[in-house]
């Protein structure tokens, strides 16, 4: 047992379609999150730039006393998770290896589609982990650019994201029965995708996946939060405007939350 | 990447219940089972025995170049799976963990039975981890001692087993809607356990439970299988006779695997 809570960190609100999933899934469980939306999007910058970003992200939770750290941003996963699993002392979860692993069940075709922001796709770290456990599946990977600004300034149900997701995805359409939404703030943009790819493709949602992984590891290393009566008490953090994250996040966690602004 | 075997112990065939449940999931991962079916049952005997007969089990696995363990065993687990973690260097993951935390998932009523050995009930530690998870749940424990002979005697599908099930489930039937099989033998008898218990009876198979979380950690510690065409290699071993271990694990397993037998 550790009742202490779980934290989260993201570039932005991405991580919140984590968060909602493990909510459901565990919600006993406390969660600490920040989001760096002043710095957000993640995926154009340079390598160097997300890593130490990462780490101030990392630093921030560790001084709340979390019991795990789950990188729900698959931009810094692809940068920085192997370095602050083997740094801290406590797990440290990443969201790719539980989508890719979770892609190569679903498909029956054997033709992964994988988007993602430019880092990630850059990084070519999807197709790397895929064809490690399945050196036959074929991956295109596809950058999505205009995706997380789409997100983080709340216009992801607005007919300009149904025109930016068509334009970016319609050379993708048929050619794979599987596409891994290789970044956490891609799930708010699910039904577009799935309106353009079409109802036969299979979507892995990786911080879906990811929240499953979250429970296992939890049971392995014994830190669960016990089940009391009491409601969790959650926190949550940006670096840019509290009113803006909070307008996101209660959307879409359908509940009200507080939100603080922090300076890294 | 780690393309060494996964280990399974168990005090007999009923581990084969979990290598049924991995095949199927990860067909591509390689198998190196201990059963120690010459000792077995192993829920009578003393926690020091047991406690002595598991280490030496988890040595022979470890000669075997094994990436992780598995205690297919519930009453392995509930009397050495802690110590035997802290020891290794490689992941070790027991069954009750698992079990415990899917019951409290699965359960409306907050009613729970647990069926084991005597030894895993005498050691109280499902009730222990499940209310040290959820408080408020009841959790009614039944020590099932015919069970695991019927299952290593290959007589789990007899009429003898529909009458010993019946006889020591009867007393269960009507006060709880989820049931722990709290014995990797016990899935053998589940048709038998289903129909005595009723349909609205939801059991939970620690060891279908626990392949699911043995696919987790493997991407948490990054240690999978690749997927090549080859074929996977398994290996099992047994302290009694090959030849009735090989009759239980083809039939429970639908395809031909070799058997040797071992001295510990």
């Amino acid at each position: 047992m550790d009742n202490r809570p779980i934290g989260f960190l993201d570039s932005g609100v991405g991580g919140l379609t984590v968060v909602r999933e493990l909510m459901r899934q565990l919600p006993h469980e406390e969660i600490v999150y920040i989001g760096d939306s002043a710095r957000a999007p993640y995926g154009p910058r340079p390598a160097e730039q997300i890593r130490e970003y990462t780490w101030e992200l990392v630093q921030f939770l560790v001084t709340k006393n979390v019991k795990m750290i789950v990188f729900a941003c698959n931009t810094a996963t692809a940068v920085a998770w192997e370095e602050v699993k083997a740094k801290l002392d406590i797990p440290v979860l990443g969201v790719i290896l539980p989508g890719a692993s979770s892609a190569i069940k679903a498909s029956k075709s054997g033709k992964i589609g994988v988007l993602g922001t430019a880092m990630t796709i850059q990084s070519d770290i999807y197709r790397e982990k895929i064809q490690a456990l399945s050196p036959d599946t074929e991956v295109t990977s596809l950058a999505c650019p205009k995706f997380v600004p789409l997100v983080e300034s709340n216009n992801y149900q607005s007919s300009l994201a149904k025109k930016v997701v068509y334009e970016t995805l319609r050379s993708l359409k048929g050619s794979v029965d599987t596409v891994v939404l290789g970044c956490t703030h891609y799930p708010l943009l699910r039904p577009i995708i799935q309106n353009v790819l079409g109802q036969d493709v299979t979507l892995i949602d990786s911080g879906a996946e990811c929240a499953r992984d979250i429970s296992v590891l939890l049971n392995y290393f014994e830190i669960n939060h016990s089940r009391t009566g009491n409601q969790p008490q959650h926190f949550f953090y940006t670096t840019a405007s509290p009113a803006a994250f909070r307008e996101i996040a209660e959307n879409w966690l359908g509940k009200d939350i507080q939100v603080e602004h922090v300076t890294l």
